[in-house]
């Protein structure tokens, strides 16, 4: 067995990242999106990061997987009764991680750098990696203007249509060593792009300088899961983000948006009606239970999305023949 | 009546301060010791300030009168996972507070609007007011060299014996404008030095460039209540540390501190035997229950403190006439 990379960011793409984490430890790294990452209160906040950390070392709220479990609120209590902002939502553990982050920053340490001190003290094995360790930031774009997607989600509750998105920083956002390291491994066995919002969430990691000819170019499958389920996404905006941008609000929609990049596409067995449409696009299909309820459920997608990534291998290795 | 100034730091000092603030709310306004301040993990901590706030809003814990009631410790136990500092000890509302003060120091507010909005936010009409706006910082003198009182304290126990104390900063530290304006109030009667260690919470106010002489020349009693009782200070370092400095640990030493700035020294009725001695050293005496176990005592110090002041200017102005 080899290794295997994965693009994930929020909680549907750390749930997958965890499956994956389960059966092959140390042999994953993850590229997580930090497009949406913000300032509050002068800290570093970095919600897809932390997210896959809790999530990695078994510490995340199984109701609210983008925060540590038994989450409190004593500090936001506190900055209210200051007079302070009470929005967003801040927890007392998430506020620790934000504080550290920030800290280390401060000190000019990168946030790779930061990011894997994480997981060494949580225990995670896997590498958990920033896209970049330059400042990418995801704008909607409104009938209203831009505004940073952490504002649409916190501030709008995601309420505007979204016209465009853009990636301000990625195209001279450096890939770090770490990634390419990752990327460059000898026995890289898949890509995965995890189940996760295609526009804030995928696109801001492909959008960093170099990054997706790097991945094109590395010449391993690359096979993607549909963020959407029966014409709707699980959790979150996907959905509706895809039909104000004018898109197919559906697992080929979403395929579709991973063109000339993805070697397979997996969909979720409620859509297997849609197999031959999305074969159409030209790439592979593979249909599995994409949904995940449980750390089981979440190994079960991930060991059929590394045999399906397997399968494609063998079939390139036979057409090279 | 008129308004009252008192100075202090720690929590006896907070204390007296809530008596008064009982008895005279807003026309109180108590000048606070930074000299304890300092920095962790990016965060601008004023234990004094802080300690003060909370008791005249009446949210200090009954406990330990430094940090708000109920506090939690929900973000230290975090740091400690993430492979951060877990000392010292920090308490998820007393990060609140620390987390909005840092941040208005950032956008370049001063320490005392910052201090003042606090005020108002927590319903208190007294103000509460830095030394300076300028850093002062404390250092204690040990045999190994000099350490921050905050280090000497959190770090090392009080542990070493300090040798000397020097208050850097604050020769060149700024008397505000709100410090000014509550001293030069033409309706002031009283200065009061509320009991506290003389050596890092009274003098480091007392050394901001041109205080002393602000304090003397304003012609008003100014009455300082002992920190040192029955030979011993009730809380706290300042019995050892008077001892270490070469000074007499007792209700006369720690007024010795004040001679040529006080009228008069209030002691307790514990060291009733030692009225003669403290009045030979040319300033008058009272005596009183100085030790305050609930509020209705704090009330009882700040009225015998209030009188014994009034019985101080009219016996000057008997001798005027």
């Amino acid at each position: 067995m080899g290794t295997v990379v994965a693009l994930a960011g929020q909680v549907g793409g750390a749930k997958l990242a965890d499956g994956l984490y389960r059966l092959r430890g140390r042999d994953l790294a993850v590229i997580v999106n930090t497009g949406d990452d913000y300032q509050h209160l002068g800290l570093d906040f970095s919600p897809d990061l932390d997210t896959m950390l809790y999530m990695l070392a078994g510490i995340a709220s199984p109701a609210a997987g983008w925060e540590p479990e038994n989450e409190t609120r004593a500090a936001q209590g506190m900055l209210k009764k200051l007079g302070g902002p009470d929005r967003p939502p801040l927890g007392d553990k998430s506020l620790a991680t934000a504080l550290l982050r920030t800290q280390g920053l401060a000190d000019e340490r990168r946030l790779t750098e930061i990011t894997l001190d994480f997981c060494r003290a949580l225990g995670v094995q896997a590498r958990v990696l920033p896209m970049s360790d330059d400042p990418v930031r995801t704008q909607v774009i409104t009938d209203d203007g831009a505004v940073s997607y952490h504002e649409y989600f916190t501030e709008m509750g995601c309420g505007p249509a979204a016209r465009s998105l853009q990636y301000n920083g990625a195209a001279d956002a450096r890939i770090s060593d770490e990634v390419l390291e990752a990327l460059h491994a000898s026995d890289l066995e898949a890509i995965v792009i995890c189940p996760a919002n295609p526009f804030h969430v995928i696109r801001p990691i492909l959008e960093v300088g170099g990054m997706r000819q790097l991945l094109k170019e590395r010449g391993v499958p690359i096979v993607a899961i549909t963020p959407i389920v029966g014409g709707k996404a699980l959790k979150g905006s996907a959905g509706k983000m895809m039909s104000e941008l004018g898109r197919e609000p559906s697992a080929r929609g979403a395929a579709s948006e991973y063109l000339r990049l993805i070697d397979g596409f997996m969909i979720d067995r409620q859509d297997f009606a849609l197999v031959e449409s999305v074969r159409s696009l030209g790439i592979q299909v593979a249909v599995a239970q994409t949904v995940m309820r449980s750390p089981d459920e979440r190994v079960a997608l991930a060991r059929a999305v590394l045999d399906f990534a397997r399968s494609i291998r063998e079939k390139k290795a036979a057409e090279v023949e």
